[in-house]
């Protein structure tokens, strides 16, 4: 058997998996905050392509096809399906028996380094469908910004995105890529928004991602264009499902149940797309396979959150959503894992931990801090700072299994490279530090 | 027919193919400096594993078979084979007759992101079986050192990098890599070698690649471990016909023959690596395909050097090798290409060029400038420096074929990415410039 194991072309997902059916509860639906009713399909329908808004609210449907175009994207362009991989290098590391497996999925070789572009080729290519001009969406970091650069670009579409200013300044590649990519990338807050010119008349100039979010969505009304998220919502979700269709595909070539699945949790989307699959998985044949979201311990929105609703933004213009969260005033201390600093959650996500359907881990700056040179120097590559949260709890599971004399065959979501985040290990206390 | 197009991990090829019987006469040998005698094999040892100098003066055998455990790396731990692409938006964006076609080999998939690691695990790995204890190498920008330190983290060997010193402190990233892998990385000049204190006392503490190739011979010498390099040489070059082995069998899949394969050319590893194969198919099948070395129009050894006897190095410590040299002095000017800023060349293509068995081409800064924001416009990825050469020299002969009303058929080597060197396209006049 090998360590890479592959799927062919025409193995990769007919369909989504659309995990809304199978909860034990309907989900809570999105709240106006103004009439505190319901928020409507048409309500939202100025912010999002009427497809995705069908998605987000189709409680229906387990299976959602996904058209022949799109599928072509996923296969030539993406380059899925992706291979998984046993981690043997890093089993021998750890000193594991034989009978304490590790394997990952490999999310990190997409075109812009994680899992993101998966939802972000759908949605442009829904709002293609549908005659959208563009989109207009914000970016902490600049990994969702990226992806969708790189979407809107195979589609024809034109993509402005806010990018939080102090990321703006301080990491500039990513503002890079997306301008390569044809994407219009703003420093946020901007002086081209009303909100924007208010926070900059505050003295708010470094910005923050409730701050970009509001420019976005303002910007979307008032030019006719679109507004796009890259995590949280059920649609999102939805599109990252063919992570854990393929997995589930390559661990039986593998001839492997897994008996944890993990991924690391910040809005929710590459957790839930290596988990709900297997979610399916434990319904259908009581596989008893345990879903692990981690997150850092410095923003426990799964742990320590109120499961209530909320905005999904700090400035209170989104919809109330009823998820786990810190409280949208919560202020994520200044972790490299970009990526992993939301005071919200997936509302999927949150009402499967609610039914204690998915368990939530946190883990450390101590613990993640070695994860990437141990990952560098026994897999040979370098993972993302969010996807390190995730190999220190599965290392964590690893090590007790082989105390306890336990089976277990972990698998994880390897849902991004660090290649663009390098200044993360080079700083005091990052990996990469010659001692 | 998909755009992309896979081969199956048992394609993977069986053999290196080594060019040296077929060429039309027999390479010049390597000549000691004193003694003006050729270098033997047993002189070199001192530098090189002895099975790597068996390769590099094998005039014999045109296939070397690859040892179960070396192809097991490629295929497991470099992902080999690689994808092959047809630029099927790239063609549309320069608005290509259906006759004029565009194919690109994803060497960017890599662990760190070029070809070089092909060369690198090969070079490990017979060290490791001959019980070399480690590596000294040079590295200038960083993509050679990052592939050897990943390397050498394989097969449990040490690594120590000697690292252009003004490189080691604009470019961090690719020694965080390096770190990272668990090598050893000194900015050179250092203190560690008699070499290196000499050239520091005399006030050059900014390096040099022909500096940091002295060290690391230096150091090699006097502590047994080995030397290695990682373009020029034969050896190297063998190792990386895998690459157009593994093209010549896509092409069949895709039902196509190239008329033109190119490759960027430094010191010649990476055109090799495409072209060479596909020599053997012009000598055996008169398949008549051009192969073309596109350098920059600054650094034009092949099509402006000398074919004559040069150290490899700029401070004299190697032997003579009789190649296209622009001079050992040659002060190439600071082109974001790092990996083209080699006076010489591989003796190899030389005596192709000398032969007219291969077309050296040029490119200038202006041709190259607009070729990342292009590609990354078309096809969505980025590439790296070295490799936008070899894309400005397909552009414009497809443009040319258009212009004509010729049929062509044109592959090229995608010999890495731009991830770790997007500072280059934020300098003014680089791409991703925002107008």
């Amino acid at each position: 058997m090998s360590r890479a194991i592959y799927l062919d072309e025409n193995e990769f997902p007919k369909s989504f998996y659309n995990v809304l059916p199978d909860l034990p509860e309907k989900i809570p639906p999105y709240v106006d905050p103004k009439t505190k009713e319901p928020a409507s399909l048409e309500a939202m329908a100025a912010l999002f392509p009427i497809e995705l808004l069908k998605q987000e609210m189709n409680y229906d449907d387990r299976s959602i096809p996904i058209p022949a175009e799109l599928r072509e994207v996923y296969i030539e362009r993406l380059l899925r399906p992706r291979p998984l991989v046993r981690a043997t290098n890093l089993e021998k590391h750890l000193g594991l028996p034989p009978d304490v497996k590790i394997f990952y999925k490999r999310e990190d070789l997409s075109p812009t380094g994680s899992h993101k572009p998966n939802t972000a080729v759908a949605q442009a290519y829904y709002g293609m469908k549908e005659g959208v001009k563009g989109y207009a969406t914000e970016t902490g970091a600049g990994q969702w910004g990226s992806s969708l650069a790189y979407a809107g670009m195979l589609f024809g579409m034109d993509v402005e995105v806010f990018m939080v200013r102090c990321s703006y300044e301080q990491k500039p590649y990513r503002k890079v890529m997306m301008n390569m990519f044809g994407a219009d990338v703003k420093p946020s807050p901007s002086d081209t928004t009303q909100v924007g010119r208010k926070f900059l008349a505050e003295g708010r100039s470094s910005g923050s991602l409730g701050i970009a979010i509001a420019e976005a969505i303002e910007r979307a009304v008032t030019t006719g264009k679109k507004y796009s998220l890259g995590s949280v919502l059920n649609h999102v979700c939805l599109h990252q499902t063919i992570i854990g269709q393929e997995c589930i595909e390559q661990m039986k070539m593998a001839d492997e149940t897994p008996t944890h699945v993990f991924g690391c949790f910040g809005g929710g989307s590459n957790f839930a797309g290596i988990a709900f699959p297997f979610y399916e998985l434990n319904r259908n044949k009581k596989a008893g396979i345990r879903l692990i979201a981690v997150e850092p311990d410095t923003v426990p929105s799964l742990t320590k959150g109120k499961y209530e609703y909320d905005h999904g933004d700090s400035a209170g213009l989104t919809p109330l959503i009823k998820m786990h969260t810190l409280g949208k005033d919560f202020m994520p201390p200044p972790i490299y894992a970009g990526g992993l600093r939301y005071h919200g959650a997936a509302p999927s996500v949150s009402l499967m931990v609610k039914h204690k359907l998915v368990e939530a881990q946190t883990v450390s700056q101590a613990d993640v801090n070695p994860m990437a040179e141990l990952f560098a120097k026994s897999e040979g590559i370098i993972p993302a700072p969010e996807t390190t949260h995730a190999i220190a709890a599965v290392v964590r599971t690893a090590l007790e299994a082989k105390r306890k004399g336990a089976a277990a065959t972990l698998l994880f979501n390897f849902s991004g490279h660090g290649l663009l985040d390098m200044a993360a290990y080079e700083k005091p206390g990052g990996a990469g530090q010659k001692k």
